[in-house]
């Protein structure tokens, strides 16, 4: 048997046996009828998706291509490498080698008997240079910005979407639940972050975090420990940390973890894609008073945002009401960042990709809707002695919300000091 | 001492003690004036970076924000979050708060005296978005494609960058030493890779390797057992691997190690952003003679780039010999993949980002300089039976070249079986 057709008759059962679940054609349908609808509002009449995770959201597979989506016929799927093994985790049928991007125009006209007369595109990460070079082969074509397209059907999830989620989770719960056999006096931050990802992957962690962003980058070994618990960089959070250089200034350092610090680890997991974010709290014998109070205050808070969310609830008003409570408890220059450097936001939108609307935040004055998942994070800042914080990932149901990550909510602490 | 000060006054020493490097001001000053004769050439009067790693190969930070250099006063660095760690990290005295993108054309007018009259970009990654923006904000003013300048003063490397590579590699040596006492029968691939990845990351590997790209993503779990090592995927290399699932089907897989199986670890290790790579192979027990002979020719071919590697050389016509070894050495249909599938490289340039020129390539008829850094990587695949190969990362010299990734490269066979 030659390679091709090994792929096509043996690697979904080999795949299946290993873990893998493949995207329902129904799921897919379900998808495409939402994204066509936002099509035809928007007055678009054809979409080239290239950005990995929309193209894996509309097709189900990650190997190198596109999708050409029209508002009728069936979308096409054109793939640059391995053709066979995209057939096989695509429930898409009509699919098409796609030798070089200067064949998109005839592959369309070949297959639609026309070229569109509008195409949207996510300009938001679309490179300039791929941009300018798509204009070249579609002369008479409108190129249109569909990136709010790609934004606004992903952030409402879907049952199977939410399934993935929740196994996600429960790869976190087991890394948690290990965790306090793994941390030991001596260790730095990094050495504590790369072992705890590593039971991440043993349990099926995909091990790369997504986000929308030309820049910005995630990771899983956020372990901040005493003092740099109190170091911002390059993100818009409340802590970033020291990192290893100049080049990697953020999460787990060579600091060694000392007894009694706050350490905070914020971990996050990744399944079939799919991204649950979760921050606890360790120390090495009983940490502070000071923070032992600070976290019970982050958990105030965080308990304040579970009764608030429901669907129709107003994002920005319940995170002003989280600023008043921190305020009242004492925490008005701490929480959420150093004085001067704070962040405006306590839950952000999470899914394919980290960051994904909506936002708990400052300037988000939008409803909270069904189906909607979002890592909700207090977290309180003292430069120079430590961070502590308490993040879970939940998703919006109809009546409230429901917590999706698992692990134990009270310090994980472990003997030593 | 508020929060800025003690950033201001303590970082630095901090950050030094944990074994922080940062790109002293002549480094910075030599890239500069090298980018600047190619302004000149190109005809661009000022240059907005603001990808990450053009950034902070100009710069020597990471933090938020964007560099404005013209063609001869002295850049300016706007910062948009932590300024003051910003000011520790780079030697750039001309810094600025960036409060927000709209405030860029007043900047620079207060800084410069004058808008510029062309503006170099990086449009191989700027998003259009941010192009559509930054025409709006500079009206009169002509965009235009630098993305070759940063491209081609990147690809030789300076001592400093030389040496930190050479870090990197002793990251990965270390990783290779302990590697014999991770692997057993029994464990998965990701699992492996993420022990791997853990001993790395103790010893200083950054985690995240950076490749210059919208949809590529490069990972350091890169472990493929027996079958798997024949299973092509997204990107364009020899070999994929499963992966965990279609979000992700590259890499370690949950396929368990089998005895006398080849068991190819292709490991990227970043230290202070700069990155090598390299690939080594082992096995539980003896495997078959096959991939015994298969991996000598790996090193036959290895030793031929070697001996041909010298500034001067053309790319293309080092990669046709290896091509007409492979040949006689019975491996035509094998060399660089399965049949169909085979790629058209044996060597992609290295440093900040993965697959940076040079390329030793079908097509890439240019001649090698001093300086270059390449990872060199030979590779046999069998579908359905196995992968095998060899990399190691190198340096361009004045008459030849030097291997900068110092593992065994014997088979590492460790017991069982």
């Amino acid at each position: 048997m030659n390679h091709q057709d090994w792929v096509r008759k043996e690697l979904k059962e080999w795949c299946l046996s290993l873990g893998f679940r493949y995207t329902p054609l129904k799921e897919i349908e379900d998808r495409i009828a939402r994204v066509r609808a936002r099509m035809q509002k928007q007055g678009i009449d054809s979409l080239l998706v290239i950005q990995k995770m929309d193209f894996y959201y509309l097709s189900g597979t990650t190997q190198d291509g596109m999708l050409y989506i029209t508002l009728e016929k069936e979308p096409l799927l054109m793939i640059k490498r391995e053709l066979e093994r995209a057939k096989v985790e695509s429930p898409i049928r009509n699919v098409a080698a796609l030798n070089s991007t200067r064949e998109l125009p005839s592959l369309i006209r070949d297959c639609f008997g026309t070229l569109p007369r509008t195409l949207g595109l996510e300009f938001d990460l679309l490179p300039v240079r791929d941009y300018l070079w798509l204009q070249d082969l579609f002369q008479d074509v409108r190129l249109i910005d569909a990136s709010a397209i790609f934004r606004e059907v992903r952030k409402i999830k879907t049952p199977f979407e939410v399934n993935l989620m929740r196994e996600a989770a429960e790869i976190g719960h087991k890394v948690y639940q290990e965790a306090r056999e793994i941390l030991r006096e001596g260790m730095s931050e990094i050495q504590f972050g790369g072992l705890l990802e590593a039971a991440a992957k043993r349990h099926g962690h995909e091990g790369l975090l997504r986000v929308r962003s030309l820049n910005y980058e995630a990771y899983t070994w956020h372990v901040l420990s005493g003092a740099s618990g109190g170091i911002v960089s390059q993100s818009d959070s409340p802590m970033g940390g020291l990192g290893l250089s100049p080049a990697f200034p953020v999460g787990g350092s060579r600091k060694i973890i000392k007894a009694h610090e706050p350490v905070l680890v914020d971990f996050g997991t990744c399944y079939h894609g799919y991204q649950v974010d979760e921050t606890r709290m360790f120390s090495i014998g009983r940490m502070k008073k000071r923070f032992l109070d600070a976290y019970s205050a982050c958990r105030e808070i965080h308990d304040l945002v579970l009764e608030e969310i429901s669907p129709g609830v107003n994002c920005e008003a319940v995170f002003l009401k989280t600023l008043r409570l921190a305020e009242e408890l004492g925490y008005k220059d701490s929480y959420l960042g150093p004085p001067g450097l704070q962040t405006r936001f306590v839950a952000h939108g999470i899914g394919l990709e980290l960051g994904e609307p909506p936002f708990i935040a400052q300037g988000h004055s939008y409803p909270l809707e069904e189906g909607m998942t979002l890592a909700l994070e207090p977290k309180i800042v003292f430069p120079g002695e430590g961070a502590v914080g308490l993040e879970n990932t939940l998703v919006v149901t109809r009546h409230g919300c429901e917590i999706l990550t698992q692990a134990d909510q009270d310090i994980f602490e472990v003997d030593g000091g």
